[in-house]
């Protein structure tokens, strides 16, 4: 649920008066994002997103998300596109908040994707990698390897009270990340939070991709290893291999990983679900006690992690 | 903040389908509402709401106020107007609760209403009064003076940790409102909640009304009294005549009041103030520590009670 900070109607139609996007017609906070504020708008012109970017997101990384969007749509991946107002720029300030409004984008997400959802994933997935080539930006991933032992370091305390042992299980599983981890492999812009909920499907057709707001440069397949753990699980936390085929071979036909690529597949999944269990865990000890807000439960990427650890072959994959 | 239950694509597709509106294109869970999940619905025939009824809404009010909204529309009072299924019905259930589908109302409330907007409140305030007098179906105010009590009683043992001595004041006023209700006022349909939230405007036109979920068959001049409070006090609490003006002289060129009614609203004006200081009292007590919602503040209806109390004459409301 997102809507931390209020707009009023007044300050809305101010705001709008800066943009030709017609006559505001009414306007919903919506629950969607964890980082920003957002609201569904309608105007005379259509319907479009305003999103306030608070606190956890670093002004200075704007310019990256939004241009990114721009550089993306631009090259067919369709996804949120940054309305520019009357000045010519994408970003603008209300309720004290840096501000930006984006086209709405049809589409729904799918709770329970089918191995034809997951190659739909693979393949936009390569064509953003490709798309993403020439972007002049850069943005550093704040969640990459480098952040996870300070991650650890301020779950450790009450962590054990998740899992008994679990910090114990952490610790020497980021050992021997830190002591295994690729970063030779071909760097680019990654999505890097390319979860069901943020791709929108209509029918059986992708219709587009949103929330950039993780996006950084790192290590291409690291975001496909990203996807195997969004999409190629069960409920039961069991690895479905034929999902997890259909999502290579989607990517794979559009970019073909490299062999190096290939042989890193089983290290980087371990790094997705590593960053996903750490960040879940501080934010399950981060919430207070009588809470109405229930954090993911951090356990879900433990058990992928376990997975992970013990696969043999690049065919436990589904990779061909 | 209101999305309580999730609804997944699947679902809603497979709801939607029980409907004549189109294919769903997106939806989005909405911040509004306090008491029920709501969803802003695109189809391939527009806008719509999706309404999810939670506990807090009994089910067999539902039939009330989904007959009061089409009963309303139907005679020029522009609300959500229930969307009929294949089966003529108006309520069906997804996700486990009882759910409705309303069109979508374009609008926008008003943070700072001026005296305009009052006046255009008045007006459509007597003429809801007034289409709803041949609305058939009938529902009990669960609000109403005959649960004061019992909320003060709940509120009584933590009461003064908002405001030392609030407790004497509230079991004071309420002997005070007890023994003086009027009860022989014309009775009718009330909305009983039209707080600038539920008003939409358009420019400086009243668009619509929306969240019909306390309406109930009460005093009619009571409604008037809720208003007064709900629109005619500055953000210091103090009372604006000029708004309390507008408003009733918008009220009375529709449905004039009578004697009675005038010589009542300085103790129905007390009585609204007491059902919003306890409800907002209760719901204040409520919230644990460390929660990350804040309830609305109990003690801006205890001065507005303090306003009323210190009423002389009805020109101190603005009555002519």
């Amino acid at each position: 649920m997102a809507v931390y900070t209020d707009v009023s109607a007044e300050d809305l139609t101010r705001f709008l008066s800066g943009y030709d996007i017609g006559e505001l017609l009414s306007y919903k906070g919506i629950a969607e994002g964890v980082e920003n504020s957002n609201f569904l708008v309608h105007t005379s012109a259509g319907n479009f997103i305003l999103t306030l970017y608070e606190k956890r997101v670093a002004e200075d990384d704007l310019p990256f998300f939004l241009g990114l969007m721009e550089h993306l749509a631009a090259r067919g991946i369709t996804c949120p596109q940054p309305v520019k107002n009357k000045q010519g720029g994408m970003l603008g300030k209300i309720a004290g908040r840096p501000a930006a409004i984006v086209t709405f984008l049809d589409g729904l997400w799918i709770r329970r994707p089918s191995p034809s959802h997951c190659g739909a994933v693979g393949d936009v997935l390569a064509r953003l990698h490709l798309a993403g080539s020439d972007f002049k930006l850069k943005r550093a991933n704040a969640l990459s390897i480098e952040s996870w032992r300070h991650l650890y370091e301020h779950a450790n305390a009450h962590g054990d009270s998740v899992r008994q042992g679990l910090c114990a299980e952490i610790a020497s599983e980021l050992r021997v990340l830190e002591g295994s981890w690729p970063r030779e492999l071909q760097q680019g812009v990654i999505h890097a939070d390319l979860f069901p909920d943020n791709v929108f499907f209509l029918g059986q057709k992708l219709s587009g991709l949103i929330d950039f707001y993780f996006a950084c440069t790192d290590t291409l397949a690291y975001d496909v290893a990203i996807c195997l753990n969004a999409w190629c699980f069960e409920p039961d936390h069991s690895y479905n291999v034929t999902k997890g085929r259909a999502l290579l071979n989607g990517y794979g036909k559009v970019r073909a990983l490299s062999t190096s690529e290939r042989d890193a597949l089983p290290i980087l999944a371990r790094g997705g679900a590593m960053r996903f269990l750490l960040t879940r865990l501080v934010d399950w000890l981060a919430v207070p006690n009588g809470a109405l807000v229930r954090p993911k439960d951090p356990l879900e990427y433990y058990r992928k992690l376990r997975f992970h650890q013990s696969v043999k072959s690049l065919s436990d994959y589904g990779l061909e």
